[in-house]
């Protein structure tokens, strides 16, 4: 049985064909700038060597429309056709309180997305276009619809209320949703069978630090607490977004900068982070190659995991038992010194790093020694293949 | 030797008379509605009846003068002349990074407080007209100034820039500063006492929770961070202030309700907080009452409780050891639950309540048990006397 994950972004689409019965990738690639101009796709079949086809898409429908080509394609494809495609399973950013689960899409499922639009207007849009290309071209093949909030759901009440007039919870459903559910929740499956134990038994705080970073108390293997609010801005100091900020900050800007909310908004997203902390770059590695020499790049590492401390310690504190750490997503599976750092600055906790054990990248390894008050994991995140095996439990 | 103590507000001034010698509050009151109509004064002489003064007084200086005419009086005064006033030690809510200690007024002095009115715009003004009203009707007695943010000027700058562009600190000084500095002092050098240790080798958590709240990580004497940020809205939850939010909450709210920056700040700062939550008061003892009926004032309570946990737990985690939390201010020296309820949900830090010794109000005394991982105190604030005391060594 094979699924296409679709990852659809404003002009972005990034697709993986992944056959279920090993879970293996047969195929994989991204397509850029769709409706502008110098549109691509770089596509690779594993085993094959990656091709780039430049060509002008106008909108997603023709983007999929080549990637569909590209997978079934003679030379370069992973299929003969695309009845051996038997369903496509979406990542969706807003489930909103509407979806506490992936979901088979239907009229009703979209109608629910789109009212979601309300509170993920940057977000739930291109998931959309890419939905409803699918459903043009792929007549009959079952969608599914994974949502990065989905799993946050079960967040209680205290933790996700915020404390603003409460009309403005029942007026525009503002409140903590969290995000990179999908991730978390991978996460806290791997972990399970590593602890030997079931998912509904776990504790753990789930560290997802990439580009955009969150961490995640997990109680019982539910979502109990979560760092991202009612958009994936808030909590920790990301790559190119604020996280917490005190809030009269924004008004003060606006008023001297004569911003009005749009302008807000992609300073607060776009401009801030530790890009905004160092003026040298949004990527953690080119921040560790500048550290030594600018003091801002160095600055920039230091807040992000001053933060990171200070999350884990409110987890740690706040759960009755902790079964694991683990960290994940692109600068958790790969930055060795930024773990050590982080591990090291909580001894209060009597977590403990093992260096030799941490000497790893993207692997699935132990990293804290025996008297660890609890045990620490690096576990590599693979959200394609959540959304895949989700989208086959519903559709098979 | 005698210090009158002084804190205005816009439309306030709240006054204390002590004698240095042995530390006893002569005479005390509060001046409200100051350029208001039914502006007066409630002013008591320790030991005497207190009077209520009815008159109208256009601004802080009539204000005042009617105070020092109140303190000399024949019938209900403390003192026979305004000679035994030997210093004025005011609160200034913003020193910004100009002081990182009181200091007596001079012109420079009301320069940099004046320069500082550009990041506290709501805060200096009536402490500065505070001062100017002692300037001209007690002259030649020194006056000095004590800011609420002089004690976290030792933070690490990793505790207080922000993941905005750098160029917002350096242009308009958006950092963190912290508040309730002159209370999170006080309590330091009272625990210090009680823990029988040297204040410069204290490692504290110091909750000062009252209808504004802000809790500290004291290391070694100096905070090293502090839950308020630029303005005091950063943080807990408060009685009307939001604390921590999704920043993308505020051009979200901005945009929907067509607010502009000033109707933004008074929702943030005046209607939001466990009042916007409850919808019922932003007085803790009426939410405790109104709890067993009203859900949302059961949740206020919760949700307060819950961001004071991770606070405490984020410090916890992040200092090396810790000597003791301490509980001030009107909620945290009062509120025998909520101690109970939040030190209850920290057990896997090893806190432990001991329900008899927390069974206190108002004064100093231990609360936890013998074998809790570190002692927790209750121990009264004394804003004015610490005041006091800074203005006296000051100016002796």
């Amino acid at each position: 049985m094979n699924i296409l994950v679709i990852n659809c972004g404003s002009s972005s689409l990034k697709y993986q064909l992944i056959d279920m019965k090993n879970e293996n990738v047969l195929a994989k690639g991204l397509v850029e700038r769709i409706g502008i101009e110098g549109s691509q796709i770089k596509h690779e079949t594993i085993g094959k060597e990656e091709v780039k086809i430049q060509e002008a898409m106008k909108d997603h429908k023709r983007a999929l429309e080549l990637v569909l080509n590209s997978l079934t394609d003679k030379n370069y494809g992973a299929i003969a056709s695309l009845d051996e495609i038997q369903a496509v399973g979406h990542r969706v950013v807003h489930g909103g309180e509407s979806f506490a689960d992936s979901v088979v899409i239907d009229d009703q499922v979209m109608k629910a997305i789109n009212d979601n639009v309300e509170v993920a207007p940057l977000h739930n849009p291109p998931n959309i276009m890419g939905i409803e290309a699918c459903s043009e071209l792929m007549k009959g093949v079952p969608q599914v619809a994974v949502f990065d909030t989905a799993f946050h759901q079960t967040m209680p009440e205290k933790n996700y209320i915020y404390a603003l007039p409460y009309e403005y919870y029942q007026k525009y459903k503002i409140r903590r949703y969290g995000f990179h559910g999908t991730s978390h929740k991978f996460i806290t499956e791997e972990a399970a069978k590593l602890l030997n134990k079931p998912v509904d038994q776990v504790n753990l705080i789930t560290c997802h630090l990439g580009n955009g970073s969150s961490i995640t108390s997990v109680v019982n293997g539910k979502s109990y607490d979560t760092t991202m609010g009612f958009t994936p801005l808030e909590g920790l100091v990301m790559g190119t977004r604020t996280g917490d900020l005190d809030p009269a900050i924004i008004p003060f800007i606006m008023d001297k900068e004569n911003m009005n909310p749009n302008d807000m908004n992609t300073l607060l997203n776009k401009k801030s982070g530790v890009l905004g902390i160092s003026g040298v770059s949004s990527d953690f590695r080119d921040l560790e190659d500048a550290a030594s020499s600018e003091h801002r790049a160095q600055l920039a590492l230091d807040i992000f995991e001053a933060k990171v401390r200070k999350y884990i310690g409110a987890y740690y504190g706040t759960m009755d038992h902790v079964d694991g750490i683990i960290f994940t997503a692109g600068v958790g599976e790969n930055s060795i010194s930024m773990r050590e750092s982080i591990i090291a600055g909580l001894k209060n906790l009597g977590l403990k790093i093992d260096s030799e054990r941490n000497n790893v990248r993207g692997k699935a390894q132990l990293i804290s020694t025996d008297d660890s008050s609890c045990p620490i994991f690096v576990i590599p995140t693979n959200e394609e293949l959540m959304i895949a095996k989700e989208t086959l439990e519903l559709t098979k």
